[in-house]
């Protein structure tokens, strides 16, 4: 297995790098609708889920007002109690979220083998930052590059910025699962990239495509970064 | 502030160094009764407290039937549905449990710093264990000793033995909060000892008199350990 040279800082992606925040959305949904159900929402568990699904893809998921559309499409428009148990669902949640299993450890090992750690991610950068204070991670990051902060989303433009901060593009490697938000905007600002696979279930992404220039590593798990540095 | 030299490992506790086990503790006993109330004990919150924390004294802290002694007291023996509420007050309250401030953080740069990091506790394997995994600081430490495993309490053999599993006493530093357990044996068994001064309020330990020859550092807080190292 080729090691990559000249890496000096290594930049993450947040969500479904370090921690799978697909599969924690989905619950968190799953608990906010049960919350609403038993408040006295008057509908299936299995439809509700649907019509939050459509909404938050509808609207986006930082949209704040994704439980009053749920209720306006179940006729409890405006009912403060049953909007309430769906937060407190979908909040309490947020007491279960964890790294995928082996990013601590890999985090820990770079650090001991003198990688600068970084996190670029899209957002809004205090819901970014509670993810990683959640996650117990904060303090492996020398620094965190957040798209709300930089104004600007993640863009050639957001990673040569970046690399203008870290020291030098070469240098960097970028880790991410996103092909269009972490891989092909750091390629071309110089960096090196990582594609995480494990996210990419059903994805259509064509790997071996022409975005295969694009991609420097392809990690099966997060782990596989220790192969290659 | 003279450093101390020669230092490879720092053998840390974990009870009152690591997190604040006291504390979480009392929480603790605190919410198992506030559950135990609800469920239907006839007592007032106060004496219930009072009779947890007599009975933890009286059978110690690991003793499996504390609350079978409470129920026993307020004229509930045997009532499994107070006992499971008292239970879960309990093992909810462990979700909480969050360790000193600095502890991570000054975790991660001794080891950055090249130092090895080891436990070394008094008690049941598993449970020390789960307070290391619920902290998220078991990936720092290459090896934990507990008491249970050793077949020994913190004795000076106990310190000998680790001793010789880490290689040199002299290169060993002992961080912990109790003088009889952390310290006089550690010192007697060669290592050089750290005693926390954060957890001492109230208890009688008169840390000018002779006991002094035992204790190499004195902290006001964990992260003093990287004052001296």
């Amino acid at each position: 297995m080729k090691k990559l040279s000249g890496i000096k800082t290594v930049i993450c992606d947040i969500d479904d790098t370090l921690y799978p925040s697909t599969e924690f959305a989905s619950i968190a949904r799953k608990n906010a609708i049960q919350s609403m159900l038993e408040a006295g929402l008057d509908a299936g568990a299995g439809r509700a889920y649907a019509a939050l699904s459509a909404i938050v893809a509808k609207y986006s998921s930082n949209y704040p007002h994704h439980l009053d559309r749920l209720c306006e499409k179940f006729g409890c428009l405006g009912d403060k109690k049953i909007i309430a148990a769906g937060i407190k669902g979908y909040h309490d949640t947020k007491l279960t979220i964890q790294p995928f299993p082996d990013v601590p450890r890999t985090l820990l090992e770079l650090r001991l083998r003198g990688y600068k750690l970084c996190v670029a991610s899209e957002g809004f950068a205090i819901k970014q930052w509670e993810k990683l204070i959640r996650l117990r991670l904060h303090h492996f990051f020398g620094q965190v590059f957040v798209s709300e902060e930089l104004g600007m989303s993640k863009s050639k433009k957001f990673y040569v910025h970046i690399a203008g901060k870290l020291g030098n593009a070469g240098n960097c490697l970028m880790a991410g699962d996103r092909l269009e938000k972490d891989i092909i905007p750091a390629k071309a600002a110089g960096m090196r990239t990582a594609l995480l696979l494990a996210s990419q279930n059903g994805r259509d992404i064509e790997l071996n495509k022409p975005s295969s220039k694009y991609i420097d590593l392809r990690l099966r798990t997060f782990s596989d970064l220790l192969k290659y540095l």
